[in-house]
């Protein structure tokens, strides 16, 4: 059973940007780490980061047939994304929505999420836990579904 | 003329993204249609489908000089690129906007369309035939301002 | 096949009311291109003007069962009428609401249609010819569907 | 002691529209059934309906003088009508307002009353019974205040 | 010169609705004083009432060439009623609305007119007077373009 | 059959409380005419009051299985909790909400009920009447679906 | 009988601001318009003008007592000033406000009459006439109230 | 370490309660899965049910000093308690909200949490196995933070 | 004359809650200090906290007719209870509320309150002085209307 | 210690104005009673009123290192000024805002406060007792920060 | 050629108020900055201070015909004043709003600029710079359009 | 010191597009003119344009470390992208944000910026004039803080 691992814009820059509030592993550390709870699951893994809306839109609908399921961090498009909540409509897959912060907790206009409705389940504000739980999760629901 | 038409993000899907709104024909069988129409009325067609936003942009920016008009499905972007309405502006081309499925009858934030107002029309609600009705509705128009 | 043409309030000026946002037509040219149309189609057109509200819903309510379906311009009442949407969901025939302006071009008071989300599809912004796409979009449409 | 009922737009369908929503009883069935209950209680009854809302406007202003109180279902005019509501206020009538389905339960537009406030009261939910409900309030409401 | 007084829905009850609000006398009073100012004037006036917005509409849809300009009051039809701004735009007639209440004074709804936009102005408060300052003004502002 | 009378918030006041709104009736009053009511439909009955809305949710919770249907006064907590409506919908029993007083001819907060979409119907305004309509909307109802 | 006008901001500059708007004359001019009406109708005139809201507050204030009414043009302060209604309150005074434009055909932000609540009418888009006609209204009041 | 686990209203009937969106286990069933890991984590913990928003205020005071975090469930007080919100601040304790469903695919009053800002994240969606995920949380957060 | 002293949710925490805000006295203190104000001023005291808004209710229901007045900080229901709201217009008590800190300087929904329009009057921002100077505040109340 | 009391537009004409809402003591009247609690608390007094803002934002900024602090009344300023709410926060000192009448249970523009919250409290409703409460609050606020 | 600068409210304060958001200058250094700019620019300067709306009003007004145009600071204006937006369109002069902090970083009543529609641009967030940018962008401006 | 200027999306068609909005200058053209007024500064500069979100938020990312500060036009990215706020955020650069047109002055959507409360200042409305005047601004910044 394979997954996806998906970052969206800006968490290339993870480790540097806002350390206070995002945390000092890199995405590199994440997505190592990700990788060993994978083996211990007797998951395959794949990561993906883009800073394009286009290309995440693309790469979901290029992962349907692909992989069993998404972890998915849209980071600002959380909040200004029809096309991600289309792709992942579109793409019939079981999504978890991840956050590193907790969103609801910051400016009024990150309360919002245009993605979420259309996730399995969310999961915010645990750092780079978040991703560890939201894997945990999706192979859950997987289990309980098939 | 020449006559461009252009698919916005998650089209390239069709056939198999949730069928039962938008139908199964896929992008490539709407192209092949549009084509058979274009030489019926004797056009020439050229068609671009991209996910990425800015790509969209920037075809709207190259088209100017090149095209006598565009039948745009901006899919998602309809309801949150304001870059996609001005690139519409700038080229001071005709467009005609349409639509698979009608944006009304689906959830509130599909209802407000953010590229219509510098479109010539729009046209939405008749899946593929859509396409067919905007291609004649744009020829027409070309008709009459000439 | 029986189509009922209808069109809403102040249309009965057409050709003497704001020309260069309605073009020169009058109702009677409209009906009687609209009449070409359907006998090249090979259907019976009847058409219908009213100037109130309630005639509207009255016309839409004896409709079913007499027509097959019905090309409406619902002009100011597409923004405040609940009564029409309710006569259109109880007729429960197939109903292309369509516009001789491009709506959404104009106060925002008429980007929201009431009507729209209980039809088939809209089409707007080609002056007479948003008709005569209407009349085609539903015939097409009502092949599909029998 | 006189009542008047009155039937607001598209209720001339009853028994034939959406009856999932509405029921399977005719206008005429329901007017019977009022018509049995006044009986019972030793009133006059007269019953109107119009599709039209100044026709109902009219209604309500020659209704003064003539009879004891009205039940009303405004049907898709309770959420437009200013009309209605100063009609109702210009009487100086008691009203009682009525509904076949449970508004609340529908679309968010369907939520706001603009005649209710004028009216005594308000009874929604229960079909051709709120009718019958609506009456006998008038009734008991006419004897409390007489 | 002819002027068209139009009085709108529930007018018709004028000195018996809310006498409070809307003073004592009755529409023909209204219109017999209108009548004794107009010929002090030299001009011709006729006088319209209808409870039904779309004969409303059509009116003022018939009044062009036939009138010099109309006095207005859309009463409740103020503030729902985008059919007879489009009649007054499309007449190409100068309309002055009147209102015999303050509006601005009751409840909320009542402080948007989606008719005086399109309107030379707007006259309120002042009973029967408004209709009586309201004829004095457009005949001024008819001497002023003419 | 048994059914289940609820009175919410500051309804033990009754009698006492604002009686130019609510009348001067106590709530044991109101329930000995329930009483009587219920003897005449062959029915037994509970009848419940409290202040505190986990109460409520709670007797809702306990009430699945134990009686028939609920007539619900949620008094405040229409306006307010999203746990009542919870507990509604959980219990999937009939519930007929009803209200002394006319909530729409009050502040706008009271205009809108939380309560409302998951009851099968609602009735206001007839003071204690309210309560007898209810009981016998409910058992209308239940005789309608049984 | 004496009578205040009075004219708000920016309105010494009549004559030479927007004359598309505002027309050509003076406020000079204004005031020797009305001073000539005021003859002819036997009232002795004040007029006032300032660009200071606090100074418009302070005049109702001292008016009081002083003069029979006043005519009120609040210019910008119209659509924000708390301070002048409260002072027209206060002062108990009979207020009439009038606008030189149509302040419904302007920007949005101008639809809005903080004062006109408190006032007994209102009249606007006549242009200096407006002011006239607020005179004559304030006039026919003032002899209907004594 | 002791961990608080709280449940809001209606969770008593989890199992009974619209099973297709919640699940079929029951409290205890959950408490008792959330026991089993506890134990495997060397934790005690501790479990609060309660209907009353002032129940669970109370509770969360009380826990100060007595356990080292919390996992909540708020349930229908999600969208409506600002007084639990204030316990939670005032605690100083960690906690981690979670739900059964995804509240972002259900009704819009459903996507604003009031409790959210305060707690650590947010996990949601998954069912029983939020509970869970949130327990994990919980305890990898005050491993970081001891 | 005996007075009632209110606390509402979270208060009993006071001194141990967020110091920084709200200060670092007990609740025992407060009422301490109160107390030795009532006897003062020759007052009967009595203090109620509760942190269930029903509590609260029932409370203010029995209040009336032992009381001569009530000092309330209705704390976090300030801005969410109608039903304390409503318990204060039946209660006919006069009412001053009170709060510790300033809320019109925190979050942007503790800016409303539902408590504050039936209340005379209102308090805040001076700690434990607030309940001090609402007490001398109502006291010279109670001695105005008596 | 110097304490300067503020009185903002339309206080002036205090004892005259709507007396029901206001009171009957005069501006003097209420002055000189601060005058004594003054000298009783051993107190400067220095008295201010003006109707115009800006001479209000100047006071306050020539009050720094004059004044210990404030009690402002900004009456109908208190809902539109941003200008007196910047003055307060320049100034550094601590102000007390106070109102004779109870605003929240006034217009809903009077619920919302521009200046609360840069001030240390706000009282309101107590009529001229507001004052000398706000005096109270604001010599007990000194004595504690110093 | 000469140039008018104005400041607006509170601004007499620079370098004594909030200095950590305005910077240590006072408004006296300001201008001599810009008298020392302006020789450089071969420009003839004058600077205006007022804390009053219908001064700065006034001066606009006034400077019709003897300036070229005005960088204006209006301060907390900005947010709240039509009548100096009036008084800009009025002139017919070219002005440059400036602020010396960034109104977008502060509270979101600070977003809205209503004078800036009416003016050529905006520069805000430099500090003193700002009125320098501003100066040197307003000469350009004139060059170029001269 | 390395300046880096970002064009946004549409702004590789300057020159062509709109040119009575945007003036007649091409990409190209204002590039040579920043550089040769970086050149007059002692300045190294790069530009960068791009019609794709996601490569501007690239570029900001990457410009960490490199640049000293970026001068940006965001185009219509302005009012829509949370990804460049939070990329200028994360890259922790002082930004100044630029507009070639005032767009206070255009649809209202314009008039929100998401970018500039993470900016240094903004400068809007000098057509070229504003990028240099922002290249003069951030050096004038960097040489404060530095």
């Amino acid at each position: 059973m394979k997954i996806l691992i998906m970052h969206g814009p800006n968490l290339g820059l993870l480790g540097t940007r806002e350390p206070e509030v995002y945390g000092s592993q890199t995405l590199e550390d994440i997505n190592q780490l990700l990788q060993t709870d994978s083996e211990a699951l007797g998951l395959e893994l794949e990561t993906f980061q883009s800073d394009i809306e286009g290309e995440l839109v693309a790469k979901i609908g290029e992962a349907r047939g692909e992989v069993a399921g998404i972890v998915l961090n849209p980071a600002a498009y959380t909040h200004t994304s029809v096309a991600i909540r289309d792709a992942i409509s579109a793409s019939e897959l079981p999504v978890v929505e991840v956050h590193l912060s907790n969103t609801h907790a910051r400016e009024s206009f990150r309360h919002q999420s245009l993605t979420a409705p259309v996730c399995v389940g969310q999961i915010m504000g645990f750092g780079v836990k978040s991703y560890q739980l939201g894997l945990k999760a999706l192979v859950d629901h997987l289990e309980d579904v098939l």
